[in-house]
């Protein structure tokens, strides 16, 4: 393993692989909860690697994924680049402080066949032995809001 | 394994995870060779998963990374979007003939922090027992041109 980087210590908090459940809404959509798995990982490099997939609670089938790359900027700043396979690319700036990182989106990218959503503000908060996580998004020419939150555990 | 999803054929061939060398060469930096391993995953939806790490040859230590989806649209055209821990994330579109992927950007952006990438072309191609991946990059202010090539034989 090698070692963390400096100036990746403001997110050690979040390495590792982490198991839990969440809940969605949408007003263009049905309600629905999911099983989802995040991993942060680290290379040495001033960046944390970023992965999560979610499944149908019920039927086990997959539902969604995402993966991006963590920058720490130094004095709490904190920049990711994002993409999902509904072909969705994400750039968000944000802070850390306190294992609670607050992103939103600066810039969103859609290839010609992806819904439209034109910005995201995306949470991850660590509290005791949960690590929380929530996404806010405009999308389908509505408004910023509320999309999905999420509670996991650390598996490893 | 989940079936897959009939979008997916013309990339079963790129399906598993792949080893090699690669070499690579850019005017405002020195001329490198590395190690690479990428995969293509799928879970039986309409995309593929595709992700690279590469590693110094000499050194071991690890170089560059990068993580997208594959999304194919029917007729040979196929949507990549792409995320590289430089804090550039691209948006790209072209074709999928006779084993021969062939792609190039609509849209990079990049956090405050990236260095400018203005544009790429990204071509992956089976012959026989090879897989070639090569890039060609606008960066720095300078027009499209060759940045790296590698070849990799199945691992699994």
């Amino acid at each position: 393993m090698a070692e963390l980087h400096p100036a990746c210590a403001p997110l050690a908090f979040l390495l590792g692989t982490w198991q839990g459940t969440g809940t969605g809404v949408y007003p263009t959509i049905e309600d629905f909860s999911y099983a989802e798995e995040v991993s942060f990982a680290h290379v040495g490099k001033p960046f944390v690697a970023y992965a999560q997939k979610t499944k149908d609670s019920g039927t086990g089938l997959p539902l969604h994924a995402e993966a991006g790359y963590l920058r720490p900027q130094g004095d709490g700043r904190i920049e990711l680049v994002l993409v999902q396979p509904s072909g969705i690319a994400e750039v968000l700036e944000g802070t850390v402080e306190d294992c609670d990182i607050r992103l939103a989106s600066t810039a969103v990218l859609g290839t010609p066949s992806a819904k439209p959503v034109t910005a995201t503000e995306r949470r991850f908060w660590v509290d005791g032995e949960v690590l929380r996580s929530s996404v806010a998004m405009a999308a389908m020419g509505l408004e910023l809001q509320h999309h999905v939150v999420s509670e996991m555990y650390r598996l490893s």
